[in-house]
């Protein structure tokens, strides 16, 4: 019979007191935040200004009462506290994230809230709302901070809690000081701050840039967060193509690529004034190698086979290129237009992902690199069976269970992509459409292929049971799966 | 840098002149065997009887030419023999196996000849021929003939040779018998004369009782062998729905599904008269459950969804169910007219397969079996990182050489289709004819979904490099991948 036996030590502490006192934090945070777009409601004299108002009020009342009833717990979390705090702040900052939402003048019911806070934290970028163009000012300011603070979580959790919890591979990216204990809170607070001045700075000159080019201040904030944040939440129903702007494509561009790369390399750059880390790194190495040859391949493509000229081509290639596969999802233009390899490659692309440690979800490319490794070396192994290989990345021996935790989560995410496409068909949605949604949800891309939920649609008129299903898709990828998985282990919750 | 590095052993033996008195053998059986289809040609009067005369005197003579410039080689095969013998074979067979389809009268080109010789060897069944029900009797025998002697190829390469090359965890499968020594042609001669009893025997059954069920003999002969080994190739362009009768669907379903258990616990059964051996398997047990649910739930779907009574209902989401599963490939009906959920459902169906040592393609059961222990090892081991797991599967532990066998065989098997996809879309093709076209070939279904190449549709109007990228992909597929891609290697070919 097949069977898993354990044996081994005893199960390790799980109290929940620490984990919802750090809950509370946050949840405290997330209320403080929304003083901001009540604010610039109330500078533009928009009634929602009393939404946030309320929400705030409501948000750091439940934040604080947390903290309050749990004050004094020892902030010094266990594997498995870890694994229910990660999942338990974006399940709770979700519910939060969404009042404002509901309450606004947009009438959206809890299940569109939701959604679109979900797509918000999670970086995914999938809407429900159209008339972006008319919504009121903290409307839209709320979902590029909602984007921009899930893009530095995201950051945090990649660089402290991932590698912390062994999830997918993520052991590879222990930092040396990691791996004395397991003190992932103090560490997560230490990153948490040496980031926030990169990722703010980053996303003041993106703002600067953007409003140079012709962005109205707003504009340029929203459009600033959203794309530092790999996010892709626009002003516009029509994403960036309504600004019909190659400089602010171009900077957009620039700016989701920078994004997608390892902030820890950023952090140690500023560090160490002057010593130019990232090009030595050999994940950013494959993956801006794989960047180019896909964007000047696609170039080269609709240079022959449209209408294009040769520098519309380049721009709107590599704008669209980088867009997908740093999993952000502008829109330029509906590139399904683009005729059948279009479609096929940007379908393929959704998978793939930026660097881990960035905002950036999907695979990553660094399993992409493990992958190919193990490939290598395996391929050789059954040619010379009596031989010896070992495969290194970034001078380190790779050990064998993080290329099992690789090819795992590589697994788990196509048999989640092929069990969720089952679903979504469930509810009604054709071929395309389910299987390119649960794509775009598990690698928080966020538009996917077809005339409903392609770049040129939305995702408002997808059944309550889809956008369910695709919230809860959008939670896994960004937490890589096993994050969340472990919580359904009935091994999980044993004394 | 990445870097895959070596050391051992010096390699071993690389002379090709075993490897070549071997395929002559090969050869020179596939050319005797053409006397059957002449023969039948001339009981019909058909002049086709000619073509194969010819044919086969082209192909005996080749063989036999090349069994003499190799006569007195030792039969002792080593790692990197086994390779090319295994790839060699299957491509000499495909040219020989395709000059009766080029000489005959329905005036074939040599890429169509060569892609409907390799869908037929590979028992993939993709057609690109029309008109089958007026064909010459004597290409209809060959095209089942040829799936029948691949069919038990692929279970003679199954039992002896992946598991001797250690391709994608076939190692699990070594018989006690084969740990000894690199013996592989003689153990595969030994299990080829006891399975070709077994393999025969059932075919007659099967013949015999389509036979009965109505067909003409030839008809119910073609069938049989097609059925048997997992391969679709009809005797009418509406396949199986030509014959419009439920018993002939009902007998095919059985036959479909025993072609796709591991026919070495036939042998054992047969050997070992009363003894069960077939439920005592895990590989048989887990996929007789998954193939049991998936058509029961399509029935149900069908019942609640469609106007289908129960009856039809569960015959045809048997039969469809099966026929894609054990990637045959028949079709009863066009299943991609039953909305979304079938379409979807079909679509991830192709990636299965049956089990390993059957005639089946696809990933098949066993890699899904480990898959899920590995996943669930993998979870135990996040959540309790000091504890001790280990899998079982068949009484024996699951060793780790086994696990990455499995995951790197499925990670290749998703990006070989990616990229097949992509080189499709290239040809002008569309997205889901790509993708379930690449789908359907590395995994030797037969059809893929849409208008083109969908269950109701033919792989004749391609472009000749898709037809060319897909025999390709069949031999991929049909080889386990690493077969073929090891010739590939460039150290492969270094002394």
């Amino acid at each position: 019979m097949a069977a898993v036996s354990r044996t081994g030590r005893a199960p390790e502490n799980l109290a929940l007191v620490p984990v919802i006192h750090i809950i509370g934090w946050f949840v405290t945070a997330l209320g403080a935040l929304m003083i901001v777009p009540a604010m610039v409601d109330g500078a533009y004299s928009s009634p929602d200004w009393k939404v946030f108002s309320v929400s705030a009020g409501v948000t750091v009342f439940a934040g604080v009462s947390l903290l309050l009833t749990t004050s004094g717990a020892r902030l010094h979390l266990s594997i498995r506290q870890g694994f229910i705090l990660t999942t338990g702040v974006w399940l709770c900052a979700t519910v939060a994230g969404s009042l404002p939402l509901m309450f606004s003048g947009l009438g959206m019911n809890f299940t569109d809230a939701f959604f679109e806070t979900m797509s918000g934290l999670t970086t995914t970028g999938s809407t429900v709302l159209a008339g972006l163009d008319t919504a009121p000012p903290g409307i839209l300011l709320w979902r590029g901070l909602l984007q921009w603070i899930g893009g530095i979580g995201f950051i945090v959790v990649g660089l402290a809690m991932l590698p912390f919890l062994q999830i997918g591979g993520m052991q590879l990216f222990r930092l040396e000081s990691s791996e004395r204990s397991d003190k992932a809170v103090p560490q997560a607070g230490r990153f948490a701050a040496m980031l926030l001045l990169v990722y703010l700075g980053m996303t003041i000159v993106c703002m600067g840039s953007l409003h140079l080019a012709g962005m109205t201040w707003l504009e340029a904030a929203v459009h600033a967060m959203t794309t530092l944040s790999t996010g892709g939440y626009s002003t516009s129903d029509n994403s960036v193509g309504y600004f019909r702007s190659p400089a602010i494509e171009w900077i957009i561009s620039l700016f989701m690529l920078l994004g997608s790369l390892p902030f820890l390399l950023y952090v140690r750059m500023a560090q160490r004034r002057g010593r130019f880390f990232l090009l030595r790194d050999e994940q950013v190495r494959s993956y801006l190698r794989f960047v180019v040859a896909v964007a000047l391949g696609l170039t080269g493509w609709l240079w022959f086979t449209d209408n294009l000229n040769v520098g519309d081509a380049l721009r709107l290639s590599v704008f669209n290129t980088i867009s997908v596969i740093t999993t952000t999802g502008f829109a330029a233009n509906d590139y399904t237009l683009w005729g059948n390899f279009a479609q096929v490659l940007f379908f393929l692309l959704t998978f793939v992902g930026g660097c881990t440690g960035s905002t950036a979800g999907g695979i990553k490319a660094f399993r992409f690199d493990i992958l190919g490794l193990a490939l290598k070396v395996y391929i050789q192994r059954l040619i010379f069976p009596h031989g010896t290989f070992a495969a290194t990345y970034n001078g380190r021996t790779v050990a064998s269970d993080v290329v099992a935790g690789v090819l795992l989560f590589m697994g788990l995410y196509l048999i989640t992509t092929a069990v969720l496409s089952i679903l979504l068909a469930m509810t009604g949605l054709d071929l395309v459409t389910c299987v390119s949604g649960a794509a775009t949800a598990l690698g928080n891309v966020g538009p996917g292929l077809g005339p409903i939920i392609g770049p040129a649609g939305n995702f408002s008129s997808l059944p309550d049971s889809a956008k369910w299903l695709l919230s809860g898709a959008m939670l896994l990828g960004r937490l890589e799966f096993f994050t969340v998985l472990a919580l359904l282990s009935p091994r999980f919750w044993r004394h």
